[in-house]
């Protein structure tokens, strides 16, 4: 059998593990008999359009530099927010697809991300199948949301639920240290599933009661219920700290975030941050004086925190991308990586492939049973799930005391056969 | 000669290295034939008026403890804000410390704090030494600012540095995955001293560019030029990182902060993050279609991440600690331990004692000389200064991926002789 080569994409939101995928399907593309050369494409579905394409065999020069790839945060390979439209105007696109996937004798197309993303490998896919291409196109997931269908957890989750956790820790510290009453609201990310909200939890493992509420958007917001419970808490604490998912809404549907628009100095709306709403509320309404408030969004520090990555997370991010590659082989087309839980203590899992058309736009929230307390804390299950997650340090490149990352070279383009 | 007591107290603002002072007085202290109890003072010079005083030589079980307490940031014995009050009030307070202090019997008080710490010890020493009281009086620096006087740098700013840096290259490369013009603009703490915006530099040692632009409180920031500045970067490059001190002024010396304030939703003026403000000025006065903006404040972040703390900052900040006891022990009132740097490569110090007299009530910031760039950068002197200061992991303890933190008891609070 001739050899093919193989081309990897990504696509979606930054995560901090996202590379440890294309670092194992780059390993185990280059050690394939099957597989040529082993293409990247810059920015996703949108710069494999447009020919961005790197060879990624001629970059990646030592495992060394793979090391660093597995530890360095965000898209390496660029993203993109690309969706490729539906009826004649696709079908255009993915004609122009295969085109191009045929002028680099490419036989493996890989796409890693989140739900978009693997909408489209579905969608890519599925039209391969039916117009008899001999390509095969598979999905590496990737979500800091943790809310890919069909798989127990997403690669990217378990680093930035480290991240959250730690630093929900260190910030309540940080509030406790005058004796008077003080609120830090933090605001995770998660816009419909709160799975990395929830994991502000594990905070108490460290030895603090942080967080003493904890907000998900699957349940409606109640803004009195808030009040009151907070104040009531500090009141008996003195200084609390909660957790709330940027994606609350209140009963009619309605994002907080909408709805608490400040102006700002040229008298635009600003998208309020939802922890800076809570706060606001909380210094209007609890009726503590002098309450000393604070809001600390994660932003995108928490989808980037290489530096306190989950060892396990990046583990097994990589073997999602190596596993990709041997399904490719396979030729299993239309299938995403899965990771199985076979139990939380000793924490065993198996990798398995989800049909795509199972996976794209299904979207997993987090089950009402693991949300406690009227909507304020999270379960014990949930707390097993989680522990397994956030294990083992990140083994990341030390020098003078800081991270040495990996970039390709994304102005390096190859034409077909280079 | 008879035993006297030790009492430790913590002031000022929280920073991840702070209890490694603490950790190095106490195993001093707890070895030293002259001290007879270590006791901690709750919350500061308040606290220790108010008699919140704890037994820390009962409360430290094990070697265990102490390291845990060096990696636990934020004042494991609680701050305070309370300033000692000029004339008469003034010596009312000192005659009760005296009293308090003769109580307990303690012949060592010992003060980790910054700035306004140094002046309290400062005049705490100097009211001991007028009065002939036979209480020696030591100050322990502590401070992210870095903005102690006498000395070349101070306990807890290099850890600050070393995470403001590794987030600042992790926000970078998040920032570029779209191929779109955006912009991240990052706010440092820092009130009037800009050595901690200035430690963003280090972010380029890891391999990326960012940040492209950095203000520092030390000059007046120009919005024009900024803009200017900005616009021209965002059009080459295509992504940028600005890093901004929370501090900067308009050349008429009034804090951006405090004119860029934004009205919350019950129509309070909230006081801008200046990260947001230079935001929004960038999205108005950028000409720039459709640039994506976002603003990164590291908020109490910065001086919690006991995660990514320099070892060689918790190194030397448990030595401060070590040493406060030393010269206490020799009787020397009235000082504060400093680090004089010999040479930046190889990295050696020494220890020395200043002169409280000239410490407190100074302010160290940035030479000129260092700013560079029209005031958007810093310059080589500035690199060579500050990575040694970054240098050496944390050895936190970790169990199941998460930091263990240690804390005293604060309600346990001992009378004298206990």
């Amino acid at each position: 059998m001739p050899k093919k080569n193989v081309v990897i994409a990504q696509s979606g939101g930054p995560s901090s593990a996202i590379n440890a995928s294309i670092a194992g399907a780059i390993s185990r593309a280059m050690a394939a008999k099957e597989i040529g050369k082993v293409y990247g494409a810059v920015n996703g579905m949108q710069g494999f359009l447009d020919r961005k394409i790197i060879n990624i065999s001629d970059q990646i020069k030592s495992s060394d530099d793979l090391d660093t790839l597995i530890h360095t945060p965000a898209h390496a390979l660029g993203s993109s927010r690309y969706k490729i439209p539906k009826g004649e105007e696709g079908d255009a696109v993915f004609e122009r697809i295969a085109t191009i996937l045929k002028e680099y004798d490419i036989g493996y197309f890989l796409y890693n991300g989140g739900n978009d993303s693997m909408d489209t490998v579905c969608r890519v896919a599925n039209y391969f199948k039916k117009h008899g291409e001999d390509i095969v196109a598979v999905g590496i997931p990737k979500t800091i949301d943790n809310d890919l269908a069909e798989t127990d957890h997403t690669p990217g989750f378990g680093s930035a639920a480290r991240y959250v956790a730690a630093s929900i820790a260190e910030v309540y510290l940080d509030t406790i240290v005058y004796p008077l009453p003080a609120v830090t609201v933090t605001e995770v990310m998660g816009r419909n599933a709160g799975w990395l909200t929830a994991a502000s939890v594990l905070a108490r493992d460290t030895g603090v009661p942080a967080p003493h509420l904890i907000y998900l958007p699957e349940l409606p917001f109640d803004p009195d219920d808030f009040v009151a419970r907070a104040s009531a808490l500090i009141k008996k604490e003195g200084q609390i700290v909660v957790a709330v998912s940027e994606g609350i809404k209140y009963a009619d549907g309605s994002y907080l975030a909408d709805t608490g628009a400040a102006e700002d100095m040229f008298g635009h709306k600003t998208l309020g941050g939802v922890a800076t709403i809570l706060e606001a509320l909380l210094k209007e309404k609890s009726g503590i004086p002098n309450l000393k408030s604070r809001a600390i969004m994660f932003s995108t520090l928490q989808r980037a925190a290489a530096h306190y990555a989950s060892e396990t997370d990046l583990k097994e991010s990589f073997e999602c991308g190596w596993r990709a590659v041997e399904a490719a082989i396979k030729g299993q087309s239309g299938i995403m990586i899965t990771i199985q839980r076979e139990s939380n203590e000793p924490y065993l899992i198996r990798y398995a492939e989800g049909a795509l058309d199972h996976i794209a736009n299904a979207e997993r929230t987090v089950p009402l049973e693991w949300i406690s307390d009227g909507g304020t804390n999270v379960s014990q299950e949930m707390v097993d799930y989680l522990r397994p997650l956030v294990r083992g340090e990140s083994s990341e490149t030390i020098v003078g005391g800081l991270p040495r990352f990996f970039r390709f070279d994304w102005t390096k383009l190859v034409k077909p056969g280079e």
